[in-house]
């Protein structure tokens, strides 16, 4: 299996998050990718190259203009303004409050997200595209012919709706694997979403969409960040109806859930019957990952990997989350061999 | 002039306020009132009486059902859910996310809040009741005959929507008044807030009221928390439109241009011919404030006190914000003497 991997996600380390009314060091920090990456070279995963330079058109079609303006100019304006912390926000336009984007840049941040535990650093933009880049250098793999490729990506993506950022995320890089495909040739796209945490970025971005399926198997967001998406009732609007659908796991949740969840999800791709699989793979379903809910056995990874295999797509494998311990790269590369070996 | 105070606004002192991006002590802190209860003093200011028990009647109309039980018991949920910080949000359910409340309290925070900045600690619902009964007890002295009265309420409570806190409001200390007023045969009531900050939590309680006249003078939203609501085209709606008029000021704003708006208002606040007035004061429109764009003087606040006293209207004054410096009281008191004096 190719994979496509930047050294630039390091640009991206924020010093603190958000954590029980706490800063903490942030659970995604560069050390994640550290793990996957020594467990792929001992298991034998040598094909690992860097992306190639970024195409911005899927970028644009898939976020605001302005939301891009920001996250390029933001912490210029940020340190022009004085603030010592890395940009954060503090008030935000929720519920009553008018949605209309300030000038000054602490008004901005709050305007350009929905998770305030995420921080933005001198090096968050250069991350964040060379993150994309992994994702449509991986997508342009599939689309010339590879029947799979792996996009190590970092900084995450799923979070990131078409002008929010936050869970970790800036751009979607699914989202815009997505509309590489569909630029590519792709009639039909599903996107596959397992980790732990409900991709609301990406069913926002394609609520109203029939060409992208999108299917998300995660905590339940009574419970389980990012609470305010990721019900079973949202299936899409419009043109989209039908091709957004949740399975939602209550918290304690094992494979015999999860696996029942993914079986009904995998019938649905099939019948969806689309040119191409993208899944998102965050591995923080795992039951020791520090904030997650879920209880996945390490063994259970690779199960998975291999029926998502059976579906018989081209597929890409994009990387969302799971945290900084060795069992990150147990379970990511477990799911490629999974599927590998099916 | 009679003024109400309860010591208990004491048990509302979080440890910490994100500003900036870095937890910094918080602006809001007690020791804004001895700043102001030294002034009162030396300015033989000597009625003040602690509150009467709350009447949770008018709080309840005012404040959703489920926004007060989390108010009352989110401290503890929070720390039963093992965090270790001051209770704060992380994800808020931002533009596209879904207003739908979590059940778990770390989802909950992010539900009621509109800003990231203000803690909820273990006495903040006690200093927030007794906030509110503080600015009760002084409207029933107006409503039972007295020309006036000063509720030196602390927390703060003009950024308090139904069922929003933030901006160190979390009980609308103002708008409980405002409803006591009316509960007592006030047919119209107008609010004048003159607090830098915009006072959104009033206007989007009263935006729908035409029984109830919000006017706000405040540092344009553009540039000056609370960023999302402020502008002079908000202006109320349904049987409320008309009754909700906003001054934004540009920064850098000094009493020539603030004090024609106040003329402005004060013209309003006549013509809508109401039984009862109530000044929601912030005194950080002065020049020296900390987190204020605009430049009053000392003695425009004696200057504006006066121009509130010639409506001649039976008038209750909130304490609303102005940070923990001598300032605060200096310019409070001149409000009140030059309130007096007219």
């Amino acid at each position: 299996m190719q994979i496509i991997f930047s050294e630039d996600h390091r640009l991206h380390f924020p010093q603190g998050e958000i954590f029980g009314g706490e800063f903490v060091t942030p659970f995604e920090r560069p050390s994640r990718m550290e793990y996957i990456l020594r467990e792929l070279k001992a298991r034998k995963f040598t094909d690992i190259k860097p992306p190639s330079a970024l195409d911005m058109g899927p970028v644009r079609k898939i976020h605001d203009a302005d939301y891009l303006t920001f996250l390029e100019t933001g912490w210029a304006e940020w340190t022009a303004a004085g603030y010592r912390g890395e940009m954060l926000a503090a008030g935000v336009p929720n519920r009553s409050l008018r949605q209309k984007c300030p000038k000054s840049i602490d008004g901005k941040v709050g305007y350009y997200t929905h998770s305030v535990e995420t921080c933005i650093t001198a090096g968050t933009w250069g991350a964040a595209k060379a993150s994309a880049a992994v994702a449509q250098t991986a997508q342009k793999l599939v689309s010339g012919g590879a029947p799979h490729a792996f996009a190590l990506c970092r900084p995450p993506g799923h979070h990131a709706h078409d002008d929010l950022f936050g869970g970790y995320c800036f751009l979607n890089n699914a989202a815009i694997a997505a509309e590489g495909f569909r630029a590519s040739g792709a009639r039909k796209v599903a996107i596959l979403d397992v980790d732990v945490h409900h991709g609301n970025g990406t069913q926002d971005i394609f609520y109203q969409r029939n060409d992208v399926l999108f299917i998300s198997l995660h905590g339940a967001p009574e419970y389980t960040y990012p609470y305010f998406l990721g019900y079973a009732d949202e299936k899409g609007e419009g043109p989209g109806e039908g091709f957004n659908i949740n399975y939602p796991i209550p918290p304690g949740g094992a494979y015999d859930v999860w696996g029942a969840a993914l079986e009904d999800a995998c019938t649905k791709i099939a019948a969806y019957k689309p040119d191409v699989l993208i899944v998102s793979l965050g591995v923080d379903t795992f039951k020791l990952d520090p904030i997650s809910p879920l209880k996945l056995e390490h063994e259970d990874f690779t199960t998975y990997g291999g029926r998502i295999a059976r579906l018989k797509l081209p597929t890409l494998i994009v990387m969302e989350c799971g945290y900084a311990v060795e069992a990150i790269g147990i379970n990511t590369v477990n799911v490629l061999e999974g599927f590998l070996n099916a």
